[in-house]
């Protein structure tokens, strides 16, 4: 639990401490890796800032393939099971994980969900995590790719604030393009911004209200399916 | 640092570890909270998700008090000081603090930064955390009061999500009204959510484009500072 742990508190939370709980969460996530490959299945973390777009992502994806792309998810939240639902009303099979006061899924919390969720069949796997721009991108969980949604609403500078979150990042997809006539924002300077601390900078802009872009995704996960099975 | 943190692994952080980190923040906090009040002044802990608009509504804040109003800030961000240089050209002097791969502010690094912060003469001093909706609720940094700020563009069900932040939110001040028209999102249904977990429901909805609500906000500000030396 978040009230419990030493975020930020490095001094006092003894070194061995730290190492023993990122090492068995490494130790899960293989485990988690291998169900996954086991499977032949693309397992996705969908990381970003509440609100950012990532539930709304996977609706759109499931609106635009129309069960030609067998989507399956998980949907971490500290409490309730509302983006669950949604996915599963937009034809997702789909588990909430409630992480409590946590603040971003681990291994095991993924595993615990694997136990109930048939992979057979599944094209690509979604863990939708809890809406954090921090502590997410720091707990692997047997994924073949990090996904950060990042909302044009949230500003230019995101990248260079938060760049634990973009450092580990695949792929960043720009959500509600829509608004962007709205806003004093420039999809430049979020590029710009992106390719000063993303490794491999790939942006994909999009609207799931529109589906501008969407297509730009739905390419990027068949070329992420096509690398996985090669 | 939150990569050595246990966040979320609480059965591998010793309970003994969990407490003696809480507890060292709150006697610094009941530190910080004395230097606030033998100088008169309000400090505010602003929260919200990154991007939710903590900057612009200080600034906001400072264009329309027009210094009538005596404002200081720290601003906290993983990387940068770019939230601080924001506010410093807004008129508010500001001190950027970088909590590296922390996901929040505690006491300790508030205090280390009123070291070099004069607070004679102020009215208000703003802490503006780390964005994250999460884990900052978590800290007592001394101030007077929570100020949550949330977006219309997060969406309406943020407050039963992220229960732990509005648990612990005095006021929620919802940002960016002047898009409201351009989004499916109903600000009852954000009010609905506020009255089912924040103890005493107070919303003040503004622009600081447009100005609106911004004087709802002045005068939630002049209450506290009333009641303060009450």
């Amino acid at each position: 639990m978040c009230q419990d742990c030493g975020c930020g508190d490095s001094e006092l939370v003894p070194v061995e401490v730290q190492e023993r709980l990122l090492a068995a969460n490494d130790r899960t996530a293989a485990h988690n890796r291998e169900h996954f490959v086991e499977h032949g299945v693309l397992a996705l973390n969908l990381m970003g800032s509440p609100g950012s777009g990532k539930t709304a992502l996977l609706e759109a994806t499931a609106r635009w393939t129309k069960g030609r792309l067998r989507l399956g998810a998980v949907s971490g939240d500290l409490e309730t099971d509302r983006d669950a639902a949604r996915l599963i009303k937009a034809g997702i099979p789909a588990r909430a994980i409630t992480t409590g006061t946590a603040c971003h899924l681990d291994a095991s919390l993924v595993h615990h969900a694997l136990h109930e969720f048939p992979l057979a069949g599944l094209d690509v796997f979604a863990i939708e995590n809890v809406g954090n721009l921090v502590c997410p991108a720091i707990y692997d969980l047997g994924q073949a790719a990090n996904v950060v949604v990042l909302s044009v609403t949230e500003g230019e500078d995101k990248p260079l604030k938060y760049p634990t979150m973009f450092r580990a990042a695949d792929l960043v997809v720009l959500t509600k393009l829509d608004l962007l006539s709205h806003l004093d924002i420039r999809v430049e300077a979020i590029e710009d911004a992106l390719a000063r601390v993303m490794p491999s900078p790939r942006l994909i802009a999009v609207s799931a209200k529109t589906g501008a872009g969407i297509g730009d995704w739905l390419e990027w996960i068949a070329q992420r399916r096509q690398k996985k099975v090669a």
